[in-house]
């Protein structure tokens, strides 16, 4: 998993339907030889802009919505406590 | 996901038969370090040149065509809102 | 799978339920061109932080949990001995 | 899905059973911030030394092969029109 | 696939009982840009140190061992001949 801080909200009003309802976010990763790249997650948890949070990849981020045919390689499985320094 | 522009159409004539009638495209990933980095994506909800995109990979990417047989692994699932400032 | 230096606990009180009771670890990669590359872990057999481990990723680390419905994407598949020189 | 570009075959007398009879070449990405990284590759549809290629990877590419029991995890799946400028 | 040349062996002795009795290799990347980014590989084809060999990573590393319960993601599929120059 990596660690990210989310950035912004994505809107796309033109998507795959099995993506109605699903919050998209854009996500920076923090730390590391990668800090800085980007990508677009999915939230469920209620995570907000400014959060860090810990981003699943590929087949396991579906995991995470209970439905394996959304078309999804990012989600957010859990938020970084504040008190937890990691950078 | 990652957010990328679409930047070309691809042509293959030669090429799998599962991916007969699918639309190729060139995008070009955009924002955070991987900018510019380039990779070929099956647009099923009519991207055009110019437009901004969410691309979903791996075998997420096969969940958006519905047919778990074509050997694809990148496909735009969605068309960022032209007021969405991601850059 | 990737070498890499056991750094410090994750801790995240608000999470996916099918990750609690998971030890989550912040590991570094040692090593190679990916030096210093961050990722997040799961561990189930009790390394600790400065352990250098073998991290397993993608689908291969869910067969280390035995229960592949967990949005896990990253797990210690093994502690290499201290008698072994990698670096 | 990359472009690329054959640079030579690979030959490998002792491989894997499930690889007897698939021809193996070395592929050089073109175009974008990965351009120069290679990879082998399984061609399938003729595809000769020199011709700019498709690549599909990950479990995307074992679809191409009609077989998933095979150890690959990249596969050509079109090669590109020679009048289409990528470049 | 991945061209590498095997630079050691890698010893854990505590690690995933499924791993028992695998190989594992410390392999180094040669040629392209990735050239000299490490991975930790299963070797069931009896390659030894100095050797150059074909990876398959991912899910289709999984089916070079006949067994998709193994937590593994990165196998030896191949010997690369000597005669062969790819680098």
């Amino acid at each position: 998993m990596l660690t990210a801080r989310l950035v912004d909200n994505i809107w796309a009003t033109r998507k795959a339907e099995s993506l109605s309802g699903f919050k998209l976010m854009l996500a920076e990763i923090i730390g590391g030889r990668s800090d800085g790249e980007r990508l677009v997650v999915v939230d469920i948890i209620s995570a907000g802009i400014g959060d860090r949070v810990i981003i699943s990849t590929g087949s396991g981020a579906r995991r995470m919505l209970g439905d394996d045919s959304v078309p999804v390689d990012a989600v957010v499985v859990g938020i970084i406590d504040e008190t937890c320094q990691i950078e």
